[in-house]
């Protein structure tokens, strides 16, 4: 029996400049498409009457984007307007959810200041947007970052934690903390400043990192998800997930050298990983 | 407020080796481990006294593998024994998940048969477990096969699917399929022989990829969900995951050659995505 | 003042397929074009008429493969037949320099034998070929083998090497060596039976792998390039690469265990790098 | 017989913390250590006593960063300090190579300054440096930067290039140049300000890039490595390594879509691959 089932295009890469005399823009987006709805007669008996293809559906964020009127609208807008083409076009289609990523560039610097049409794209980081129509049903936006990769020297701890017989860890009061967040939250209206929205919510999370007297990654991830709700009213919860990038102390003894909290050796395998959602308390 | 959350180590690498005489077994996995439960005064208060550190997830991980009587143990057991341990002795814990990922090596042949202890890892395929302890409940086994890259260059076309006015893609009764194959199933029960039944899952998997007539990736996935569920009772549900890895024929016109069907683009991005749950029918 | 200067196409990825009634033929590649010769006016003058678009590689590739007669012949010859195409057409060319990396793929067992047209990528391992055509010299070509990720949980060892105040291993004569190799040879002669060359000469390197007792990554690595050169005439140097794939004792000492030699955790950084060729003796 | 060979230890990983009160710097390094020399006994006869193991090496990278005196100098005198040391304390040792990768770190701000303490990796580029110190010789100094990802919206043609029966590409005068650019040049001397060097050159390489009237990626790399020759006298070569990262217009013709050359794909494979070195003229 056929469960819970979809199909979309995913890696749609979809770069768009606007130009105004020599001051150019970019926007430089990779674009997934998910399509759910009565898609049982494809499953079944090869049927594809129902099927929009998936290559159909990457012309359709390439013709959508080419439409006159939209000069780079934030990803959220786009994701939206996509999703529900899609719901409102196709009647086999009971729920579009359609997820944008967005690598940044930065302008230039040439002769003391940004350059018109020369960018740097500074990597890593990725902005994140995504948009769910449903067939009768109000649409839902989230946004994220992604990548975010941070670290602080100090104010970082982990001590008092449970032991068993297996446990070797010893309590720290001054430990490296790093992480690669990736933050996705929800907003309650469709319609909003997205994109000073986004810086906000990015600076939020970014200087409670910073400021936070960490006790653990759960404790700063925590209070992370909290300022974003306390300083920004349009969210309405926020899925944190912060891998434990660890940096260990390398222990210099072997070598006659003291190590005084300076020398450490990051590794990959194995990471920690917390995750968390955080919601707004029902008034 | 704090909703759903997690924490645990993932990245886990463990290569264990078994030795009877010049005969050697070599067993190289992956395991993350997750648990959840009451972990409220971590997040909120920076509490950890109910906190076991990842730190020790991965300790006990190695310990529990080098258990007297452990000899290579199939990877659903060895998940299925973390995965009880971290729930009947760390009281906040109400469920334990244990996914490892297992990479097959396989013997090299020297002087015409296969050696004793020298080992070639084929590489890209790799063997899922997945077992679930909660506190006061039955667990839950899964097993799968991640990356399994197949492809068919027969018996497969696209025909007869929705148009809308974005649509360029022309019928096809003959394309290349191919994906790289993700699937994951669930089990009735929590013993079972795990190393046959996986190798003749996969089989079926396999073999229903060949012989299918296929007029969409959907109807080739589901009929390769359905034969998994009537050939092997053992399972419950099977989710597939098919990525289209699509292989575009090459436009020699320009060139002024034919293309009979022979030379073809493998592109990476953009991919179709077929996903879909095959649930066997309630009696 | 222009140095040394090369310009072309990488990843140009090329999948064709031979039928022959029921029973088709796969070819995997990726194709890289190198071009060297007088392009110094593109350089320093942006005149491009000595200047073969990469494009035009690109379509050299799919249109020298879709020639009639050529039937998925060795990547060797194929390599060749594009170096010299580029050398003999294009004046300004004096060296062409051509690489294929061939991913094999395997036919999957169906009804109990091996399908016509239905096949399974295994992954990891490919095959390389290497053709330098130089106007006016002779071709030379080079074949190799890449990512052949091997192990032995015997015979190894590694002692009595230079110390000094920053050392502190252990000697030991019981270690795994693990390794993903690389190794490439160049030929006597542009024309041979290269499938078969380089079946005979893998399976050299593997079962010497295997064999060998070693002292250290340098001593085997040597013994399996004195080997290949023993065994295949053919093969006028050989260059191998082989990192060396820790696989360090986990200390279960601090969990009340002993670790019997069993219990490894394979760590990517760092790594050890080894690296050698083995040249034929002059006469 | 034993041709070219090294060994060395390679993804090093070292963080380094340098703490004033709340003031703390951060160096995040990858360091490769290769070594050549009289080491033909470890490869013929198994002896290792000319073998110093690359797990020393490792250990001699952090001891060495945790001397006294050493505050987080740049990676060229680093790099240096570690090559001279292998060379003056290994007699078997030739020629030692040390590479070094740097992953910048930036501060986060918080409450409208930059955090003492904590920090954000901006991601993708990287600096390297190397330094090579031969026994009985000078030591030459390389540094680099990697992967600079630029993109040039304007003042980019290419036309009059070579045509032949395979070439379908057209002239343009108006694309997109994308790279991700790799540049390393040589000093002609040990002791230099290599911070203030790296930085300014780094500078007159975007610089160039973004406004030079490009005829071909060959003619803006040439212009761009010139630049650096002309402003830097301390200089001697620079070898650029310029991927073409191909953003292709997207055809909207069959959507019945005007494209005004602003909708563009970006493409992975295949890439035009441009490489030159430029050499400061003999006097």
């Amino acid at each position: 029996m056929l469960g819970a089932n979809s199909y979309g295009k995913s890696g749609i890469r979809l770069v768009q400049v606007s130009r105004r005399g020599d001051r150019h823009e970019v926007q430089d987006l990779m674009v997934a498409v998910r399509l759910e709805g009565d898609f049982g007669a494809a499953h079944l008996a090869g049927d594809n009457a129902a099927v929009l293809p998936t290559d159909t559906m990457k012309n359709t964020v390439y013709a959508m984007a080419a439409a006159p009127g939209r000069s780079l609208e934030p990803i959220e807008v786009f994701a939206l307007r996509l999703a529900r083409h899609f719901v409102e076009t196709h009647a086999p289609v009971s729920r579009a959810r359609v997820e944008i990523s967005e690598r940044p560039w930065e302008r230039i610097e040439a002769a003391g200041r940004p350059h018109g049409s020369a960018f740097r794209r500074p990597g890593g980081e990725a902005r994140l947007a995504a948009a769910t129509a449903t067939r009768g049903g109000e649409p839902a936006i989230e946004a994220g970052v992604e990548n975010v990769v941070i670290l602080k020297t100090s104010r970082s701890g982990f001590a008092g934690f449970a032991r068993d017989r297996f446990t070797t860890l010893h309590d720290t009061d001054d430990r490296l903390l790093a992480t690669a967040l990736r933050a996705i939250w929800s907003y309650m209206a469709p319609e909003l400043s997205f994109a000073a929205l986004r810086a906000g919510i990015r600076q939020t999370l970014l200087e409670t990192f910073a400021e936070h007297e960490s006790r653990s990654v759960q404790h700063t991830l925590y209070a992370m998800g909290e300022a974003v709700l306390e300083r920004h009213a349009e969210v309405r919860a926020i899925r944190l997930t912060m891998p434990n990038k660890h940096h260990l102390p390398v222990d210099l003894t072997p070598l006659g050298l003291p190590n005084d909290n300076s020398i450490f050796v990051a590794t990959e395998e194995p990471f920690g990983l917390i995750e968390a959602t955080i919601v707004r308390n029902e008034a």
